[in-house]
């Protein structure tokens, strides 16, 4: 009998963190190019505003997405796929039920 | 009979609105620089939340110091010299009344 936590066996926990753990890093890493880029571009000090304004946005965007919780994952995942951060395949050990939910919210 | 404008002289009024422009221009550009510099060696997510909070602080003094108002200038300029951007010298050509009551309140 496979131990389960809030419907989610142990192998598909593992899935799923790695899975988290690879958009979170693939988001940050884009997010910093992006910060870099628009730095090397500033010239006046609207566009430093602007900057700020970006770096709010993205800030309230990761501390609210990145919340490992399980019984919220399918709705993280879900964003992370509408995104661009992660595929389906890389969800692959998560059972059908699941993945069905995960790409019916992702066309939302 | 010199215009007077809220106990300001025509020729202190010009004095006053150059030294103003200077310091913020010197205080943008410097600025610039820093943030430039910063993004330069972000690494880490820290790193960028760091820069945020950073131009939150700036953004909050720049928004509160530059702000042209005749009555007000004698505090805005002890700042301005107290923090670097200008030098009693830029201020030459007001009265010694406003140069002393500047420069001990740039001393507080």
């Amino acid at each position: 009998m496979q131990v389960m936590n809030a419907g989610w066996t142990q192998v598909e926990e593992e899935v799923a963190r790695k899975a988290f753990d690879i958009a979170y890093k693939r988001e940050i890493n884009a997010l910093i190019d992006s910060v870099r880029s628009k730095a090397s571009c500033l010239n006046e000090i609207e566009d430093m505003w602007h900057l700020h304004d970006f770096l709010s946005v993205k800030r309230h965007e990761v501390d609210g997405r990145y919340d490992y919780n399980l019984p919220m994952l399918v709705f993280v995942f879900a964003g992370l796929i509408k995104d661009g951060w992660i595929t389906v395949n890389e969800l692959e050990g998560l059972n059908s039920d699941k993945i069905a939910k995960i790409m019916a919210l992702s066309y939302m």
